[in-house]
C-alpha cells in the first residue's frame, strides 16, 4: 500500500461526505421555506450543484490551480506520483468545497430569485470568481501570498475554507439578501411582522444533521492526506457544534 | 499496518455505503408511489434486502465463488493471508451489489406485486440466477471467460457490474414491467392517461441524494482493494451523475 | 503513512458513522412519537447530545481513562506516539458511545419527561455514572478486571459495549420507563387498550436505516486500529440486523 492510493482513498470518502452535505444544503432548505416552496428549494441546490461542477471542471479548477483536463488522464497526475488518480479526487473534493459557496448563498435568497438568474450567478461565481480567490490563497497565484509573507511576515493561512469558503459565501449572500429584500408578506401593510413558520421540521433537522455529520469530512479531509491527519481538528469541530446546540 | 487489515477497512466502508443505497431505493421508491403504498415500499425494500442476504450467503456466494460458509473462518482466508477475515467483507460488498438487483426491481414493479411472490422471486434470483452470472463474468466459471479470450481475443470486462447487476437488474424488471401492465387506474376507460403524482418530492429527493453519495462507494470500493483505487473512477462517477442531473 | 495517522483516520470515520446514528435515535423517536411531540423529540436527542458530550469532556473521560484536556494537546498523545492526535479522536469515538446510553433511554421515555430533568440526567449519567462503569470494564480501574481474572479465570470482555452501553442504556430505560408509567390515554378508563400510531413511518425507517448503516461505525471501529480490524465482526452485525428483520 503506496502513499498514493491511500491519499486517493482519505479525499475520496471527504469528498463523498462533503457531497452528503449538499442534501444537507437541500433539506435544511426545503424544511426552512414554505411547503408550496419545498421542492424549489430541493431542485435548485441539486441544479446549483451541477452548474458548479461543470463551470469548475472546465474553468475554474484551470485558474485556480493551473490544471486543465484537455488531456490525457496520465498526464494529470503531478502532484503526486503513482497512477491512482490524486489529481482526479483532488479536483473532485475541492469542487465540494466550491459549490458549497453558492449553497451558502442558496440559503439566503430562497423564496425570492428565480432559476435561470440563480443558475448564471451560480455558473460565474464557481467558474471565476471563487476560483480566483482560491488561487490566491491555496496556490500562491500572483504572488499574493509571497508578497504577504514579506510585508507582514507570514502569508495568510486559512484551513479549511474558514475564509476562502465560507466567509466568501457569507458576505455574498449579504449582497444578495439586500439587494433581494424581504420575501413577499413578511411585513404587513403597517410595517408589522408576519411570522412564516418553517414548513418542516423534520425536514430542517434533517438538513442540519447531515450537515453535522458532513462537517468531518469537510474539516478533517482537508489535510488532504493521511499522513497530515489531526485528531485535534476533529475535536474542534465537536466542541463547536456541541456549544452551538447548547446556546 | 498491513494490506490485507486496509483492505477490509476499504471494503467495509464501501459495503457500508451501498448498503446506504438500499435506504436510497426504499426513499426514492417511497417517495415516488402513492401516499397509501408508503409503508409497503419501504417494508418490501428492507425484507428484500434480509431475503437475499440469506439467499446470498447460504447459496449464492458458494454458486459464484465455490466459498461455503459452513466451516471455521479461520479456514476461509483463502484468498488474502492474514487474520482479517478478507472473505467476510468481501461477501459483505458482493452482497450489497447482489441485492442491488432486485432492488432495482422493486422500483419498476411498485404497487402492483404482492408480497410473497416478490419474496420467492428475490430468493430465487438472489440465490440461483444472479450469482450464475456473476460467476461467469467475475469468476471465470466453466471457462466461460477463457472460452471469449480465445474466441475475440478479449475477455468480457464489467468493472462495478455495469452489466452484471444493472443491465441484468434493468432487463429483468422490463421484463416484470412486461407481465404486471400498468397500475390500476393509470388508464381511464377511453384509454387517456391519468396522471399520478409522486406522494412525496423530499422523500424522493432524499432517496436520490442517499443514492448519488453511495455510488461513489459501488464504483471507487470496485477496485476491491486499496492499491487499486482509481480517482478518475471517482470523477466519472461524478461527471455522469452531473450530466444527468442538468438534462 | 504511519500506523498513527491510519489509526486517526479509522476512529475518525468510526466516530462520525456513530455520530450518524444519534440522527438516526432522533428519526426513530420523532417517527413514532405523535406528530405534535415529534419537534420535541428531535431537539430533546439533539440537546442530550450536546450535554452529554460537555459532561463527557470536563468529567467523564477522566473518570474512565484518568486523561483530563485541561493541558496542552501536544501532551495528550501518551497512548500513541506521533502528532496526530490519536487521543482526541480516541475521545470523540468514546464519546459517540457514551451519548447513545441517553439515547437509547431517550426513545423509553419519550412523551413522558420533561426537558431540564432529562437533561439534569443525562448530564449526571455520561459525566459521572457511565464512565465509572466504563473505567471498570474497559481500564482496569481500580483492580476489577484483574480481580476477576484472579477469581474465575478470565477478565469481563466486552466488545463494542454490549453491556458497557447497550445492556447499561436498556436497564436504565427500563428502570425509567416503570417510574413513569404509560403514556396518558394510553389507557382507557376501563383499562383497555387505546392504540396510538407512530405519526410518521416514513421517519421511522429513515432512522431505522441510518443506524442499520451506522452499527458497522459501532462494531467495525471498535476494534480502535487499523490492525485489529475484522470482516467477522462486520458479517456477524449483518446477519443480526437481516435476522432481526426476517422475524
Amino acid at each position: 500500500m503506496n502513499s498514493s492510493s491511500s491519499d486517493v482513498f482519505f479525499l475520496t470518502m471527504g469528498a463523498a461526505m462533503v457531497l452528503a452535505m449538499h442534501a444537507g444544503f437541500a433539506f435544511l432548505e426545503a424544511g426552512t421555506v414554505r411547503r408550496k416552496n419545498q421542492v424549489n428549494a430541493l431542485v435548485r441546490v441539486l441544479t446549483d450543484f451541477g452548474f458548479a461542477t461543470v463551470a469548475y471542471f472546465f474553468i475554474g479548477f484551470a485558474i485556480a490551480y493551473g490544471v486543465d483536463f484537455f488531456k490525457p488522464v496520465s498526464q494529470l497526475n503531478v502532484l503526486k506520483g503513482g497512477s491512482n488518480g490524486y489529481e482526479m479526487v483532488h479536483f473532485f473534493f475541492l469542487l465540494t468545497f466550491a459549490a458549497a459557496v453558492p449553497a451558502i448563498i442558496s440559503g439566503g435568497v430562497t423564496e425570492r430569485i428565480r432559476f435561470w438568474p440563480n443558475v448564471l450567478a451560480t455558473s460565474i461565481l464557481v467558474g471565476l470568481i471563487y476560483p480566483f480567490y482560491e488561487g490566491l490563497a491555496w496556490n500562491g497565484n500572483f504572488g499574493f501570498q509571497h508578497w504577504l509573507q514579506g510585508r507582514f511576515g507570514a502569508p495568510f493561512h486559512d484551513f479549511a475554507g474558514s475564509v476562502v469558503v465560507h466567509a466568501m459565501g457569507g458576505f455574498l449572500a449579504l449582497g444578495a439578501v439586500s439587494m433581494l429584500g424581504a420575501r413577499k408578506g413578511r411585513y404587513g401593510p403597517m410595517g408589522q411582522l408576519n411570522a412564516i413558520f418553517p414548513s418542516s421540521i423534520p425536514f430542517l433537522a434533517l438538513g442540519s444533521w447531515i450537515l453535522c455529520v458532513g462537517w468531518f469530512g469537510f474539516n478533517v479531509m482537508s489535510a488532504q492526506s493521511f499522513t497530515g491527519i489531526s485528531g485535534l481538528v476533529a475535536v474542534n469541530s465537536l466542541m463547536a457544534m456541541v456549544g452551538g446546540t447548547l446556546v
